[in-house]
């Protein structure tokens, strides 16, 4: 029976096998997985990964941090630069697991030192040109600073580096991202040169889905990868069928002047992220038998979804039937569905889906 | 004491006088007002239209009929095509109040009745030209057709024509509105000529701003104008002062080389939508005494917001404060944000917030 509802898939097998193939290649890289939990923010995707042996977790906020630490994750870094306003947050959580968090100024250091109780692992975050957050890679001098700004302090001890090339979110091929990412790598061997003894963990999906090597990096925090997307798929980081969820969405109306189907899912389901793909924006990607380059989410508002579509996969879509879509980016769309169905009838968690604080 | 975290307010009583104006003109105008409540998604600010009397509502979904159902209202238009996969909801919803819905072909008045259990009011949605959804308005052989269909049925009965001119969200100036929905009522005239029995709704918020006359349409549903937002003052619907929405977020770091701060509110919170503002695309607008040409959320990823600041605002801005910026699209950052603070202390509900089905 099809929910006349759009409804969030997830392939627990697909999972497993992306969680597989990056442990694997931790492992043969030589570095520490420590997984970003931003894109499933699931204790039971959380459970899939201890199956292979992970203890250590990224995510992107404090209350993801407060969720996970509530299934038993006690090691854990908040991959976004300290908030001086959330003292008590990090005094909470510090009381139960080592936490580490993402710093890029002394004074933010000096201002949350006076109001930390326990120890606090800071990261130096480190831009490598993507121009978002960080230490520019260059800037050894400031990075020396902050460094002995942060040894100086009562309660704070250096985690490391912490470097996320999302420019590679640019690119359009995997030699494209393997350029982008190779580059940064290659910026953070000066770090590793100058600082010897401190970890450097690297963070994109794209990045590590690409190389085999990491250079001078220690720790990997990739996190899409576990589910992908229709979006890394233009990027190159993975092919259609290593994506592990879809969207199902009732048909309501076709339109035949314009070979378009009205189908239930909108900006409320999917989010509005697109990307680019030929000379169309898509929304979203039809898959199985409609996966075809003429096919493709058109537009979205609040609730309601356009699927243009080339005249074949027109004739074959019905009114009252469903039709199954790869999200643009699943950690958005994981993050407005809040709950996660599978073929054989579960329902998985998703931290939205719980009433947590905060 | 500033909220450690992104934080949606509301001022209702910027509420109160937007849904004042809105009924006052429905009332000069002689239209019945029936507003969407798919911006707010709240029972309490639902409370503050029963103020004014209001008692027909639109809301965009069946599991927010039930969400209002649940707060006493019982006249209820689902401004949505009917989903033929939904009818044990339909038979829910009808048991116990008047319930509309949308349709577009007879294909599935006739699937539909057959699962009905009790009457469901049909309005046929016109689509003024608009391309997303509707029959045409020009097309008044099959929309005669059609009404004939939902005569002939055994539950459903036509509730009249539903027409979304969503073009008007194109127009950059109340002139543009204007002209946009004087055709749209220029084409809805021929509806009224052949059909002058039946009421004609029409919905879009910068229409019901703009407009002060509706010709042929004898009902209102605009949504967005109870709260607004920046691209509602782009397109030339309201004014800032008229934004009953805003959200506040800490100011994590401050990049003096790119005179932009880092704050964290990411697309998990405001949503992707965004809007172009000259040359620039804008992903929220700082406000108060941070309204400025020059100043405006440039990116969002999923927990960071990057401000691009004038030299003036960055040098006023600290970190471990917070900012105040209206959304670009209320509705979409109201359903991430699940939850409305009042400067007073208070929390009003939004339907996200909740447990409830479907």
């Amino acid at each position: 029976m099809n929910s006349p509802f759009p409804t969030l898939y997830v392939d627990p097998d697909i999972v497993r096998s992306n969680i597989d193939r990056m442990v694997s290649k931790a492992e043969k890289a030589g570095v520490e997985f420590r997984p970003h939990f931003k894109t499933h923010q699931s204790k039971a995707i959380g459970k899939l990964f201890r199956e292979f042996g992970v203890t250590g977790i990224t995510v992107s906020s404090i209350k993801m941090a407060e969720y996970f630490l509530s299934d038993g994750w006690d090691d854990i870094t908040i991959a976004f630069p300290a908030n001086v306003l959330a003292h008590e947050y990090y005094n909470r959580i510090t009381g139960k697991a080592s936490l580490k968090t993402l710093v890029i100024s002394e004074d933010v250091v000096q201002k949350l030192d006076r109001k930390l109780e326990h120890e606090l692992g800071l990261y130096i975050e480190i831009d490598p040109a993507y121009g978002r957050s960080g230490v520019p890679v260059t800037e050894l001098k400031r990075i020396r600073s902050l460094l002995k700004a942060i040894k100086n302090s009562d309660h704070c001890y250096p985690a490391g580096f912490y470097c996320h090339a999302g420019h590679t979110y640019k690119a359009r091929s995997k030699d494209e991202v393997e350029t982008i990412s190779k580059e940064a790598l290659q910026g953070l061997e000066a770090i590793q040169e100058h600082f010897p003894d401190l970890p450097i963990c690297f963070g994109d999906t794209p990045s590590c889905s690409v190389l085999d090597e990491f250079g001078p990096v220690t720790q990997i925090s990739p996190g899409n990868f576990v589910f992908y997307d229709w979006m890394q798929v233009q990027i190159g980081s993975c092919s259609p069928n290593e994506i592990a969820v879809y969207m199902e969405c009732p048909v309501i109306e076709k339109f035949s002047d314009r070979n378009q189907v009205l189908i239930h899912g909108g900006a409320v389901h999917f989010s509005k992220d697109s990307v680019q793909v030929g000379d169309y924006l898509s929304y979203g990607e039809p898959m199985l038998k409609y996966l075809s380059e003429e096919t493709y989410v058109k537009s979205l508002s609040q609730e309601h979804g356009i699927i243009q579509c080339s005249p074949d996969v027109f004739s074959k879509l019905n009114v009252g039937e469903t039709i199954q879509i790869f999200p643009i980016h699943s950690c958005l769309t994981a993050d407005l569905m809040r709950e996660y169905h599978t073929k054989d009838g579960q329902v998985l968690d998703h931290m939205n889906g719980q009433q947590v604080g905060p």
